[in-house]
């Protein structure tokens, strides 16, 4: 039985087993048993437990394999020390999927570990795919199943929300949260350990599962960063559900508490960072922030445009929502005529019918429906963020009610913010009952557009176009690699790595390697003047440090006095460095410095950098990253998302650099990255982004070599 | 009667009467005569209706004048087109102290406008201070006074927190959020329009208020930027009480929906953060994020440093906690031996003694409360942030009062947040009513904490020590620009500015104007070679865009070489500029190049800017402002705030700059800035920082002054 057969089984089982139950109250082997059983599961179950002959009035057996009729999940609450007894059981009986709820496994160490370990190996033998262990178990709101499989205290509502979950414990915080705010839910998973099913298989199974519009996940640790990335781009661009995540650890602190949790290494952040906005997936950095942009995309239309009104019946609270709603990137949309004309007939005349819109405080239902009908209906206006303040005067209700009729006539987003709480309760309990996004902050508001606007974006996006560069000479990158592992190399220096790019197709400065200072003088003539020369020598790595570099040289006498010098200042700080003699290179003058590079990452791994030169990226921090291979659109979007791009795109007056040959060497390094697995690390250093049309130039290059087994 | 005194009486009147009240009930006029009889008002109250004869029971009067007691306050509701008239009845009865709830004043145009001034001269005229108009009213929770001189629709519990608002709505809003948190107020003030009393009477009246630990305020507008900054400073530091802001208007968007609400003008807002932040004063962005902070500040000792540690009974959100501590500029304590005897005698193995604390989810109180109280006394940790998930057999109330009794005992701050909403809800109300700070979030909890560490740095800082440079020369600078001024000059170039920098300690570079070409060589040879060459002339501003400028000079055939091209090119750009000659001046080479700047702000008068020179400046926009004048703190500040700074203090090994003599140089500039409100604007630019304790150059520099009226 494959995985998703198995995950099929999991979700809409006809029969269970509980495996370990008890009769003792409040303990996880008892509430278990209780939940299937009062929250109405629609097949049969079936107690297993050693020790007693019935639970809850319902006839337990001794061993699973004692039950008569075919058994089509267990949820196992077995101790961990005898799980392999379970197991074993399970295979007799021909269960082929488990939940295992039972901790004591990896989380605890060593001896866990080997538990871990055991259960696979017989899971593996048996053909049984399973959950767990070490989680709350799962739900299944669907009527025509109804199982709550875990020992949350309460069944959450049905909705078109997923919500996946490492930790067992945030997966009861998020039910209570959740549950007091009505949002429901399409499935409810706690995987835990994931020593079998693990994120990838659940977000595969939830690309196809028609209940399920919008999908969370809460991640401490990633088991494939490549296949997350790819199933979750097949998602978006296959059904356009969005993915939400939380992933724990974006600092070595955290990353270091949670392997401490779950035993796992973590990569770089960073990079984690930029493969999850790769992939399409909205980072969340908190629970709230999470559910804030999930009801927006799980309730209402996506927007299409970014042009927002607002709707407030006090200034103090639309100023607010103003500021944020731009600090968000969102605009303020300028009505039509159409609607400005209503307005001054329908509004008070000290009304700002100008947007924000003030429909003033002593404000009723019928003020409210005006104005909300009216901008969803402007062809000026994306969406309309309705904003509401208890006044004495102020008839909550229904204002929440006219705000749910109009929106449900609407194909543009409505979402509200009804400020305050114990006043506003009743307000708000209508509106989430009836899917209009609510947030206690305006703030909040603006954010959750802004998240939906971005979704429409990443759907848009074309991230499957990859072109692969047929100028890139793979024969003799290979040969010139072998060649360098031959001669046990393993940092290349420029006179290597140049080659590699020009193989490659990179552009590089025309140059080459003199043993003479008249040889020097030749080439300096042949490419033309200024040149730089440079020391060559594999013993030599930081050429600069020791006054190996000469920039700017312009004539036949400064090539003899700078030969002498670099060969002077070689001799002294490196002794005994074999010199393969002194590169004269074409300088080119003017266009900006910036940094390419690969990296491996242990997650994700092959990994294009982009960063300002100089010491500013030292400074600033100004990089991106992507996870290679890829097209010209994320080249694009991590060229964009730095500052620099302002540099490079013509800021006051200056003439705009060559982004297109920049985007150009950003995919072919990401292709080089991808063929050669031996290139551990890759820096272009500087390359030189000449004026719009001029191209650019790989001038000095290095790359690391992973080491040979 | 000053208007301390009328504060005082508006506070803790003896009697009052509500001028304009009457009998329909869900009006403003009534409502508000009906909750101060209602919540109690412990004084005498006087309702005057000139067409009842009793309101809520109570004996009305016609008019003001016809009470035959004297009366402390006046509540009045009046219809704005006749409020003069109730005004002149106040003036004839003696009242000195009002409350003006109406609105229909400058916030509704030009009309209004006059109405406004027009009450203003009735006041000044009787002497009468007054809070509004435009306003939701004032609360004093004092049982003494028990005042609810508002039409909110509840009285808020007694607690020592105080709260401003320049927008009545959010009054409102606030009232019911901090309701259904058991946030207490000592004072409630909705100030309107402030046509009298504003936010700087009201500041300094809090300052003595012994009921008042925390002052919160929500501005649309600064009256008196200046004025704000100094009672903030006072405040802090003569009370140590924490001032907490909103100040709306954070974008252009924003700032217009203000302006068009209370038809006031803003100044830059990156000027007014720099400001706030100067004067002490906490600037939040949410309603939210204020009152998470104000609660740590009001319920909680400030903690002295930054090393907290985490309790927790879940993995997963002890991880994001992890993670937003780090992020929030926290760091996890590391505990002593005692504690960690301690945890290994009394936690269950299985749980992670390490910071974050894991209790496991199978914790009850017991476990929390060793885990607390020993966190507590260890001397390691300056405070503790208490997290908890509900699982099946967490007994949530029990580990509440365990934090509640371990937190009264101790002088280092304790936080807690319970995750989840309904399953928690009786544990928070427990932790709320007493007064252990509680937030739905962890993150919320660690950025609050920060914000308390910082205030306790806030309290530390030494704002008034401001230097008065005794060489400065005044008189110098004084003659030199009013010459400047006799020559109809406002744009100063070079020429004029770099005397008036160095009569003012500013150290500059040696250098002089020469009128012929071996002029030019002779200072050239004076001052040492390279040298720089500009041109020099009243008329040519742009020295650089056309070609007036020559670096690196190095000989005297470049000098002569230099001196021909610039004439050449001035004279072919501006052929009719009046040329004064060329200047000759000391070339520097290394260092960092940096801009300081003055410039004035509307609200909060001479500013000080300082920024990264280069293109830089205006691509990661690194500038940071402080208002004049300022001492070394200040200054040390400016410079730290910037990302910039990582370029000064020496970093990958570089040598640091002399930071001190920029410090010295913003100083200076702050007192020029003080000194002479004729200068509009001066940049110096760049200025050279050269490596520590070699000192920096003004090594060019324009002023702009201010037109003569």
């Amino acid at each position: 039985m494959g995985v998703q057969e198995g995950l099929q089984q999991i979700f809409h089982p006809e029969s269970i087993a509980v495996v370990g139950t008890n009769r003792k109250k409040g303990t996880v082997p008892h509430d278990i048993f209780a939940n299937l059983l009062q929250d109405n599961f629609q097949g049969v179950l079936y107690p297993v437990s050693p020790g007693e002959h019935a639970i809850s009035g319902v006839k337990a057996y001794k061993y699973i394999v004692d039950i008569e009729d075919p058994v089509d999940l267990a949820v196992i609450v077995f101790p961990s020390s005898v799980m392999h007894l379970a197991m074993k059981q399970l295979g007799e009986k021909g269960v082929k999927s488990a939940i295992i709820i039972s901790a004591g496994f990896r989380e605890v160490g060593e001896k866990g570990k080997e538990r871990e370990e055991q259960i696979k190996e017989i899971a593996a033998e048996h053909d049984i795919h399973f959950i767990g262990p070490n989680c709350l178990g799962v739900i299944n709101t669907g009527p025509a199943v109804h199982m709550n499989a875990s020992f949350a205290r309460k069944m959450p509502e049905e909705g078109n929300i997923a919500f996946l979950s490492q930790s067992g414990a945030l997966c009861t915080a998020v039910l209570d949260y959740a549950r007091s705010k009505h949002i429901g839910f399409s499935k409810f998973i706690s995987f835990g350990n994931k020593a079998d099913i693990n994120e990838i298989d659940l977000l595969r199974y939830l690309k196809d599962d028609p209940k399920t519009d919008v999908i969370l996940i809460y991640l401490e640790e990633i088991s494939d960063g490549r296949a997350l990335m790819d199933v979750a781009q097949e998602i978006i661009s296959e059904t356009g559900k969005p993915i939400l995540t939380i992933k724990a650890g974006r600092t070595e602190e955290g990353a270091t508490a949670a392997a401490s949790h779950t035993g796992s290494l973590a990569g770089s952040d960073e990079v984690c960072d930029a493969a999850l906005r790769q992939a399409g997936i909205i980072r969340c950095t908190t629970i709230e922030e999470m559910f804030n942009k999930a009801i927006a995309l799980a309730y209402q239309p996506i927007p299409s445009k970014n042009r927002v009104a607002i709707i407030t019946n006090a200034g103090g609270p639309g100023v607010l929502a103003a500021d944020a709603a731009v600090r968000e990137d969102l605009e303020l949309a300028s009505f039509n005529d159409e609607t400005t004309e209503i307005f001054k007939k329908h509004l008070p005349s000290t009304a700002n019918i100008k947007n924000p819109v003030d429909v003033i405080g002593d404000a009723r239902a019928d003020r409210y429906r005006v104005a909300v009908s009216t901008t969803m209906k402007d062809d000026n206006v994306d969406g309309t963020l309705v904003i509401l303040t208890p006044q004495s005067m102020t008839d909550i209700e229904a204002i929440a009610e006219a705000v749910v009729e109009v929106g449900s006539h609407e194909s543009k987003p409505l979402y509200a913010s009804f400020m305050g709480e114990a006043d506003v309760a009743t307000g708000i309990d209508i509106l989430q009952r009836h899917k209009i996004p609510h947030y206690i902050l305006p703030e909040s508001m603006c954010s959750a557009f802004t998240s939906a606007y971005q979704f429409h974006n990443i759907r848009q996006r074309d991230t499957n176009t990859i072109p692969k560069f047929a100028d890139a000479d793979t024969k003799q990158v290979s040969n010139l690699l072998e060649e360098a592992q031959t001669e046990c190399l393993t940092h290349l220096p420029e006179m290597y790595a140049t080659p590699v790019l020009k193989a490659y197709g990179f552009p590089t400065l025309p140059g080459g390697i003199a043993t003479s200072a008249e040889d020097a003088v030749k080439m300096a003539q042949e490419v033309g003047y200024p040149v730089v020369m440079k020391i060559m020598s594999k013993d030599i790595v930081h050429k600069i440090d020791i006054g190996g570099i000469v920039l700017n040289v312009i004539s036949e006498d400064e090539v003899h006095r700078a030969y002498q010098y670099i060969l002077k200042n070689a001799h002294k700080s490196s002794p005994d460095a074999e010199i393969d003699g002194i590169y004269v290179q074409k300088m080119v003058t003017g266009g900006e410095e910036v940094i390419l590079g690969i990296k491996r990452d242990p997650s994700f791994g092959p990994v294009v950098m982009f960063g300002l030169g100089g010491t500013y990226v030292e400074v600033f921090h100004d990089v991106s990253f992507r996870v290679a291979p890829f097209g010209p659109g994320t080249a694009d979007a991590m060229i964009h998302e730095t500052t620099a791009y302002n540099l490079l795109s013509g800021i006051r007056g200056k003439s705009p650099r060559d982004v297109s040959a920049l985007s150009d060497a950003l995919q072919r390094l990401a292709q080089l990255a991808v063929d050669f697995p031996m290139i551990q690390e890759l820096d272009i250093n500087p390359f030189i982004v000449l004026d719009d049309g001029e191209g650019g130039f790989a001038a000095d290059a290095r790359i690391m070599l992973s080491k040979q087994e």
